[in-house]
């Protein structure tokens, strides 16, 4: 496996990647993670790797999606241990850049995604510049590469919503893929920050993939109406030690609110234990 | 010379190029448009012609970087005559698709590129979306051709330099080539909107040019004073039947204003004469 550090050596990587086959161009598949990998991100290259004869990994802490300092400093690194989980896991290479190799000095230019697919819930709890900064580095990450799909997980439903709504407008010739969300035995997603949780604020984050389970359970029961499964969620969630931000449901593709649920619906949880802000979601599917 | 309509098909059509030649891959060249084809589009395509193996031209009348409903209805469209003028220049490919093929329904993706680049000058008298269109439409047909090569004017110095910003920060994998302005005997640098001129009007307009012309002669006399040098445009101009919106002298790489012309800087004009909306300007290149 190969380390890279800069878009150029990168290109030149891939470059041999794809005219170094004997018959036809290799397909290329691509991870983006903020590092701090755990296996959630392991199944991604797991997919992608089943899918594709290259498998491309970046590593970056995309400072622009982050709301707040602190948020961004707290964010685990741990670059030696994830270019060995990576190498695993079956990754031909790794581009891990410097902050100055992604936004060198007169950078100026952003990718914005309108409308309350942006607006609403990660959009309204971490700053409209959020998604710009999610938007903007992703398409970099992919003209960077041009792979043929690139593999996002369920557990971040709006990022990958934002990612698919950017990659097609602009018609960036990469296949956005979506992977179900891995959990611990408890429950909880599998999440980089999950690192940064003492114990018993691990067992008040439980309460967030139960309120989802407790959700389902009542949708199945018949219960179509959004107020009355919120109130069924937040009575899961109040106790615990949390700090609930939101409980939505939501259309999965505009993320606009829905009052019942006769299509399928997104059921979207954040809430911050100790300092430590969680999310996690899950699709809502009405029976029959 | 082929005609396609949807990213689709020409995409198709660039992959049977692309993968066609014997040895070693196709260069692409592209010409983008908006039709109303003059010599200058024509001296794009033969500069393109030279420097590359297929030729592509789009031409698409891109209303999001238009302020004006009455400037988008009025802009002249001869779709018949401009294939014919592109075939006869060495066009292989014309690309030229419908509104709804570019922004369907849902799209909601704006590339926006900040700064002093896009407020002044055209950023201010066109409004702060005309860039983003600009900058959005043409990511987008650079991301449909993916060309190595693609050619502006440098008639259009600002919009030229926002897509120069534009595709090297997202790291669009092409190279953006600056072609010289070409001009009419009596100086008027060609534009589509020439056409709407009665001859009054262009008698008027070709004070513009004869502007920059007096100020570059200002300043090889030894006049390095902004302010001066605009005094000597605005002379020129007033008189004339035109309403000069501005005459500026800025950094023709951030378009900061200068004081003084003591490294290269860009003359940037633009006037209303009649309802017709002029832009001109010429790099000033001071002496030693």
């Amino acid at each position: 496996m190969r380390i890279v550090r800069t878009i150029h050596e990168l290109r030149d990587a891939l470059q041999s990647v794809r005219t170094g086959g004997s018959i036809g161009a290799a397909r290329v598949g691509m991870v983006p993670t903020m590092g701090a990998l755990h296996e959630g991100h392991l199944s991604l290259v797991r997919t992608a790797r089943a899918e594709n004869d290259c498998v491309v990994m970046s590593i970056f802490v995309n400072p622009t999606q982050f709301g707040e300092a602190a948020d961004l400093a707290a964010y685990p690194r741990q670059e030696a241990q994830d270019v060995e989980l990576a190498e695993s896991a079956g990754v031909d290479l790794v581009f891990a850049p410097s902050v100055a190799e992604m936004y060198p000095t007169g950078f100026a230019t952003a990718v914005h995604v309108s409308g309350p697919l942006t607006e609403v819930l990660e959009g309204a709890g971490r700053g409209s510049a959020h998604f710009d900064g999610v938007a903007t580095i992703v398409s970099k990450l992919l003209l960077a590469v041009l792979p043929d799909n690139a593999y996002f997980g369920q557990k971040d439903a709006q990022q990958l919503r934002v990612v698919q709504r950017m990659t097609q407008d602009l018609g960036i010739p990469t296949r956005i893929r979506s992977c179900p969300t891995l959990r611990d035995e408890d429950g909880l997603a599998l999440s980089s920050r999950n690192a940064l949780l003492s114990d018993t604020e691990r067992a008040s984050a439980s309460r967030i993939p139960s309120a989802l389970t407790a959700v389902t359970a009542a949708l199945a029961a018949g219960d179509i109406s959004v107020s009355r499964l919120r109130a069924v969620a937040e009575e899961v969630l109040v106790g615990g030690n949390l700090d609930v931000e939101y409980v939505e449901i939501v259309d999965p593709d505009t993320f606009e609110s829905v009052k019942f649920v006769e299509r399928p619906a997104l059921c979207a949880i954040a809430a911050r234990v100790g300092t430590v802000r969680l999310i996690d979601n899950t699709l809502l599917v009405p029976q029959r």
